[in-house]
């Protein structure tokens, strides 16, 4: 299993002055402190110890209500409250999608470049990668169509509305050109929807779960809504999926702890959701210009970048196709900052030489420095 | 993957009449709700919205360096704070340790009977199991010494202190030779050790990890000493072991919920703690004298069971060893009572018929009661 570089940065003991662009973390600002707050005492007051006691492995029925019947009809899409799987943060379920469906050897299908945490997760469980490459309209139909015909893959992981690490949106006919590619083959589509709510131009089309899909497998997080530190995601998946999900999750942990849940459930009810994800979006938008900015000021000769219509990366690409990232990360750090080696985003190697760099945690002005930093650095 | 009859028995949403002995679930009464009311105050105030943020895979260093300057003394342990891994729960220990050390087909030793998640954590992982029986003392060293002879085990899975299911307490000469008989070994010494501080009539030895084990993990949970909602344990190892558990634990959830860790950290600098434990204590030995003699006017002509000293469970034998368990169980659910069928507590059949039965949870009348139920079905 490879180790993730995003993580050891994180582990790191605090009070350091490293820069970092190297998470996907929340802006302290976006967390609805008060909320949690005032949802804290209503939780005691509600259950009392029996807040904190073993709750079912399935979650909560009352948040597992409210993701079936106020969340997901939002992204139009039609589930029973039975079909919902609360996890530890998404990225538990891609743990537990890679135990039910790889046995070592089987074929999956993953965008190229994709989410280094999903890869570190299936590795685990020894797959073979079919890599589907993006263009500007998302992943590659023709090619996910050949990986599914001929080599048998057990499921598609696409991360369609503002990909990790490309920043890539798939399109609206996009998405219905791969939904029907995947309905040809027995292959289930999981769907990682993490950012879907976190655009700064338009609005993404509906998930590809809510486009017709016939095995459906959607994971979606509260902790771009409300705080990563809860570490609470869920699984949208038919009951035939949901019952092997549910004994992998019984067996990972037993269940996903139930304070957790009502206090998200509690914060939800009282937050105005639509005005605090226009507030998120605001300050993330206005981070995402003075992160272009800054990169245009100090790092427009040497590297080259999309501008991201939301999630939150830069995924920037150096113009020297033989610089060792690797090496070149370490360096950074040395001279105190840091970002994520794009080469983690890939199932197999890549000849061109990417950096993944978040702008939604750092100030502007450390995006100034912790540019400048790395400019140092490359230039060197 | 076998799925858990303890777990399915908490899926069924609240609001019924089922009397349960099924899961191990501490009282409401021993959850020190108010000091966790003060703790979450004085997390908000020093912690603000960073305590709901993203933290390292390892765990908040503050909580690693309680355990191994505070908690792990009190046992003899000497450890150092980066030994330490927060998990949800030692549940996902369980499964952390099977995923970095079972192969498909790898031998794996483990108590006959054992802890039924325990199994469903490693089968995942497609273990072949070497079972050690039980005598009166403990694990039989012999059996062991064979087994990791022939079978070369990657580990030996044990619960020395108030075994669950059997309640059997491990003698400290037989401790000492089960650390011997694994120092001949290259296995690991997997030691879960929930039950400890739960003892009844005497304090249980040192654990087997305190007494020269040269490949020790040690597993511990804050469950029964504070909340099991809150979902927090940890696990104790040696760096060469640790840094592939850590990695398992990136690719399974990232990292443990922050705030979860702060708030347990708060409550246990609050706590008296062995006055509480003391509590404890006195709140289960009540309970469990109840439970004897409830079973004892109820079901002596029928079963037969040790006095547990410690836990939370008895492990009750069916005089008739043909009593088909699960029927039994399900008949008994109808007639609304439960308990654990104790066939899912051992890794291959056993002939003789077993339930296990917690007494933590119900009330005395509850006891009473639902023994009587049960008496009903069985002498039918």
């Amino acid at each position: 299993m490879p180790r993730s570089c995003v993580r050891e940065l994180l582990s790191s003991r605090p009070g350091s002055d490293l820069i970092s662009f190297g998470g996907g973390v929340p802006h302290h600002s976006c967390v609805p402190l008060k909320d949690i707050q005032a949802a804290f005492e209503t939780v005691c007051t509600r259950h009392g110890a029996q807040a904190f006691s073993y709750g079912s492995s399935e979650g909560e029925p009352e948040l597992r209500d409210y993701i079936a019947s106020e969340w997901l009809p939002r992204f139009g899409v039609d589930a029973r409250p039975d079909e919902i799987l609360i996890v530890n943060g998404s990225q538990q379920a891609l743990d537990l999608v890679a135990k039910v469906l790889i046995d070592p050897g089987s074929a999956v299908a993953v965008e190229r470049p994709t989410y280094l945490a999903a890869l570190q997760a299936f590795s685990a469980y020894e797959p073979v990668y079919r890599e589907v490459p993006l263009d500007e309209c998302g992943p590659m139909p023709d090619a996910l169509a050949t990986h599914l015909q001929t080599a048998g893959c057990r499921f598609f992981y696409t991360i369609p509305s503002f990909q990790n690490p490309s920043g890539a949106c798939c399109t609206l006919g996009r998405r219905r050109e791969i939904v029907e590619v995947m309905n040809r083959s027995n292959a289930l589509l999981v769907e990682d929807d993490p950012y879907s709510q976190l655009y700064y131009e338009k609005k993404p089309p509906l998930p590809l779960c809510a486009l017709g899909a016939s095995r459906p497998v959607l994971l979606g997080t509260f902790s771009k809504l409300v705080a990563p530190g809860l570490r609470l995601g869920w699984v949208w998946a038919r009951s035939e999926t949901m019952r092997h999900l549910v004994v992998a999750k019984q067996a990972a942990d037993l269940c996903t702890g139930r304070f957790s849940q009502f206090l998200v459930l509690e914060t939800l009810r009282r937050l105005d959701i639509d005005s605090h994800l226009s507030m998120i979006r605001a300050v993330y938008k206005s981070k995402r210009d003075a992160m272009h900015m800054a990169l245009t000021a100090s790092l427009a000769d040497l590297c080259a970048w999309p501008l991201p219509a939301g999630g939150m990366f830069f995924w920037v690409k150096l113009r020297y196709a033989d610089v060792p990232v690797r090496r070149l990360l370490a360096r950074c750090i040395k001279n105190r900052v840091a970002f994520a080696d794009g080469a983690s985003f890939f199932a197999t190697p890549s000849a061109q030489s990417f950096m993944r760099l978040n702008f939604t945690q750092p100030t502007p002005s450390e995006m100034t420095e912790g540019l400048m930093r790395m400019r140092r650095v490359l230039a060197e």
